[in-house]
């Protein structure tokens, strides 16, 4: 029977996604099977026509309807900062706490020596071009707190070193409502060394 | 921005999918956007594509490619057992469990009066037709061991008595509160081979 056959390759195509397993695929697919007009339809659609659309930004690496994304052409958010992150999701993530009025970098991963992951394949030219042409004046490096986005947070930092910008990072320390017995030692010590006057 | 817009409708109906919520979504989007031509695009196409061909078993409520399932449609499968479960999950599990080789009837859920869900909701009376003149033996209730699984198993009980047909039920060794879809192979094994006269 092929719908059946069908019906598996949905599945196991569902159970790749990351967060999900062959069980909880296979309740999302019976879901859909159940709520076929009104989801799985619908869903099919909105996910082909998001396939269609989306486009890298040639600028920042952001998701993009055309070439550049409404963030790099929307003129107010030009006011000379760049916040380089790792991933559309830490761009997602920064968009979503609405605090940050400049553009974004995507460098889209952390430099890996072990899998080849170099410089060119991080965005990480295309970045030195961005500070000398777009009237750059702070670039904020808000990568991961781990040791492969420290690392590639140095690197970007050496790089841009001679171009003169000022390059900042965001502070470590404990996060608002964070509770200092579920804190790690890292955390702690870098909370503790950056300490503020109160 | 059309694109942002039509990413965040795919995000939220990637949500609304049991087992998955905002943040599982977003993860989920964002893999498939890194991955528009070997998994976004043909996730879309294999969703289209089982949506549309997909039907409902007229004899037995199974999926199916057309008005039968393959079930149903296979002679070897006629063999004068069928084992009434709630749910194609349900189904799925005891085709994965290799254990049986009848037939079925998927009720489609279980009574509920509060929730206006009657006998012929659950697709009782065709139960009963098919008793009639598929040449039945034995019906097997494996519903759910749950109370409102088991108050639908002794109305259907009840319901097939006049016709004589033998009536079981899956024996203890699936848990009280289990549900048919958790269980491993071997336990609905052993509830299937020792199962009781209702
Ligand atoms: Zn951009
Ligand atoms: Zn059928």
């Amino acid at each position: 029977m092929d719908t059946q056959e069908d019906i598996e390759r949905l599945i196991e195509a569902m159970a790749r996604l990351p967060g999900l397993g062959p069980r909880s695929a296979r309740r999302a697919v019976l879901h859909l099977l159940k709520r076929r007009d009104d989801r799985l339809l619908p869903l099919a659609q909105l996910m082909d026509k998001v396939g269609r659309e989306v486009r890298e930004c040639l600028n920042c690496g952001n998701v993009a309807a055309g070439d550049i994304c409404a963030i790099c052409a929307a003129d107010k958010r030009g006011n000379g900062q760049i916040c380089v992150v790792e991933d559309v999701a830490d761009l997602w993530a920064m968009e979503r706490a609405n605090v940050f009025q400049g553009r974004y970098h995507v460098l889209g991963g952390t430099l890996s020596p072990l899998d080849d992951v170099g410089p060119e394949d991080l965005r990480i030219p295309r970045l030195r071009d961005r500070v000398a042409t777009e009237g750059v004046e702070e670039i904020i490096l808000a990568l991961n707190a781990t040791v492969d986005g420290q690392t590639t947070a140095h690197y970007v930092a050496r790089e841009l070193e001679p171009t003169g910008v000022a390059i900042t990072g965001l502070a470590q320390g404990v996060p608002v409502g964070g509770e200092l017995d579920y804190m790690d030692d890292g955390t702690l010590r870098a909370a503790l060394s950056s300490r503020r006057k109160y």
